[in-house]
């Protein structure tokens, strides 16, 4: 076997201790708020049949898509002219499973193999890994998570109103404040576009609105002209580019302005019933914003349409959702609708680290080394260590005869916050020496005095 | 697009809300005994380059890796002549990945690669699925999770104690009772083979001796003649064989029988030390079963061997592990040395299952489903499901206008243990009537009342 020096394929990671402590501080949070409003953990294979997969996320999407080959002898359906008719010759003869893109056509599948034994509505979420073909650039990566919560088989608004309260909550117990929900609602953007006279043309329209912020208005004015939108049509929309007023003033403006489309008042009452859910739930409005050219998804989402924005950092967008008519129908199973959002964990992760959020204690770290001169220390530390576990305090005894002072490297490389150290004196008075490496701080203490010390 | 029946791939499994709640509270009670001990958890991607995979688990685990189709024209390198020189011309030039096969070579490549920034000694954890294109049967799956804790870079012997000790505080939390771990030191298969005159021939003897429980001693001292190993040799076994005394009176026995071999009476002296450890730690041996006989990993295994085995149920055999001498050699780095085991999550499942060892409650189930009979109660209900959750209590507010039979039935399904029912007179009163689901009792509580009845 020759030596090799190893290497990881590209767009994949490792995550060390100290990320890994940080992912899991951010998805034990998520988690814990999903099994607080009810939602169940549903996880599926990494493969599923390329049947299941190819013409779900368009031709891009299967391009994207990871193929596995068949095991065994691959080749015994492929002749060696079938190398001559291509990929599209090979492929379905080579490989019958390809490795998850996303969670929801897994969760789709599921829903219709499991539709007898699920209770309806079903409320679950799924946080597994995903792999896409991308050209790997900074963020983009071509394994990484992804954390979906949904709730299918109702049309009740109280699951748009759940899904402000999770990331409300999430965000809260993760220490991020500085962010908006933006909301809106499918139907209105249907009747703005009805309104302004290029029904069914939302779709164009916010493609182009969607660069409001990055071009301006004269510019969006001409990318619509160009896309042959009228004239009149184009300044009709001047008031909603303009909306200023909080979610209230918003919602009444377009009372009148949309009076004459009627998917668009479904919109704008379905959004004001959330609105109102969240006073009964006694909930204020802070972090959610009414964006009337919010546009997400406009493929699939019918209804309420959700996206994350944490300010002032790079890149802001964290989470995103929205309200689905017909999540089955591809398998054969219509009539499944429900309303789902996605917390981006890697996006959330880089947001935090940003801003410095990441708390320093309680990240899955060892909270007490033990060390000692010699075999007698070292015995009484086995003891010391027993006491400390059982008080459920998270410790180490050092595991090698080494100099106290690479003892103490090796605690102050973990980041572990106390040593104790065990000379002649602690050992013969049955009593240890504490040392808080933040403060300098040393003192000496009986072992259950050790315990409550360190273990608050 | 045509509408298909959805069906998983052979070998793989969805993991639906009950079995993710009892797979949850083994592997967050397995995690928290690591972290306990002080290890952290690494993870490693999915995908890693076929070079590191390949050639480290032998040809058959080679056939056994799943590889990944390289992305876009993966023909681009394969020639119609290609085909004829078959599988192993062809998969070089379209496959330059595979799926992870287990823990241990891309916790070996994580170091290799990372070894200037790892502290040592290295305390990791792991908890991953691995694929392997076995072929499929009861118990045995081509996507599983592995649960592997490993320490590097130290000889010291309080790594196998701490094993010990992790098995033993795991077990208990699970509520495992009627198990042993089997305990052995190759050093001793070694000096055993030598002291019978078949010195080098451990792996040969161990092979047959495996058998003993199924096929008795007559059966493998006829495979024994047939392996050709001498009368003589087999009648020196025979004592072994036969021994069924204690840990202690075992090695006692074992420092005359090795007296003649230096190597195995160094394997004796490290099971003693780490009995003598285990004493000063303050634990006793139960559950800890010294097993002259037991062999695994033979190829690798260099000092401590174990093998855990749950008593009264179909497989028994739920962990392993033991102590290496070169785990990166392969990846140019010498020298590392270390001590590990795995859990296996699966047979874990199983034998909880068999023993019916799943807790009822805390199984991340909602707690209160609140119930209503028209639009006044579903808005009071809000404010009680506010409330709640914010006690802590998971819990939901039943999402759409439906009989009070068919909520109670969504709790049922559901195993929601506690119904909240607000009809007229609770809401006039703003009060609660609660009806316990296992019990059957119902009473009238205060909002305040009700959290501290099922908040406990």
């Amino acid at each position: 076997m020759s030596i090799q020096k190893p290497s990881l394929p590209k767009g994949t990671r490792d995550f060390g201790p100290i990320q890994m402590a940080r992912r899991n501080f951010i998805l034990d949070t998520i988690k814990e708020t999903f099994k607080l409003f009810g939602f169940q953990q549903l996880e599926t294979p990494a493969m599923e049949n390329l049947s299941t997969l190819t013409g779900k996320y368009g031709d891009e999407g299967d391009q994207l898509l990871f193929k596995i080959l068949n095991s065994g002898d691959f080749l015994k359906n492929v002749s060696p002219q079938d190398v001559q008719g291509g990929v599209a010759t090979v492929l379905p003869k080579v490989a019958e499973k390809g490795l998850r893109y996303d969670l929801t056509v897994p969760f789709a599948r599921y829903v219709v193999m499991n539709r007898n034994e699920i209770t309806f509505p079903f409320k679950r979420f799924q946080i597994q890994p995903v792999w896409r073909a991308d050209r790997p650039q900074k963020g983009r990566y071509r394994e990484f998570y992804q954390c979906d919560a949904d709730v299918v088989g109702t049309d009740s608004l109280i699951c748009e109103l759940e899904i402000l309260l999770m990331i409300k909550r999430a965000f809260a117990k993760l220490g991020i404040t500085d962010y908006s929900i933006k909301v809106n609602n499918r139907k209105i953007l249907t009747g703005l576009a009805e309104v302004i006279g290029e029904k069914g043309r939302e779709g164009e329209l916010c493609v182009a609105i969607d660069k409001l912020d990055k071009i301006g208005w004269e510019k969006v004015q001409e990318e619509l002209t160009q896309r042959n939108f009228t004239e009149n049509a184009i300044a009709q929309l001047s008031p909603i580019i303009d909306l200023k007023e909080g979610n209230k003033g918003k919602l009444e403006f377009l009372k009148t302005y949309l009076s004459s489309s009627e998917i668009g008042m479904k919109g704008i009452g379905e959004l004001e019933e959330v609105f109102e859910l969240l006073a009964s739930y006694g909930e204020n409005q802070e972090h959610v914003d009414f964006d009337v050219v919010l546009a997400r998804g406009l493929s699939y989402y019918t209804g309420a349409i959700f996206e994350v924005k944490v300010n002032n950092v790079s890149i802001g967008s964290v989470s995103g959702g929205g309200r689905y008519d017909n999540l089955t129908g591809v398998f054969g199973l219509e009539g499944v609708s429900g309303v789902g959002f996605s917390f981006g964990v890697d996006r959330i992760y880089d947001v935090m680290d940003e801003l410095g959020l990441f708390p320093e204690r309680n990240l899955d770290k060892t909270k007490v080394l033990i060390t000692y001169f010699d075999q007698q220390g070292f015995t009484y530390g086995l003891k010391v260590l027993h006491k400390l576990r059982e008080a459920g305090i998270s410790s180490e005894l050092y595991p090698d005869d080494a100099k106290i002072k690479k003892q103490f490297t090796y605690a102050d490389k973990k980041q572990i916050p106390f040593v104790v150290i065990l000379g002649d004196t602690e050992i013969a008075e049955e009593k240890v020496s504490l040392k808080d490496l933040q403060t300098g701080k040393q003192e000496i203490l009986t072992i259950e005095g050790l315990i409550e010390r360190v273990g608050k």
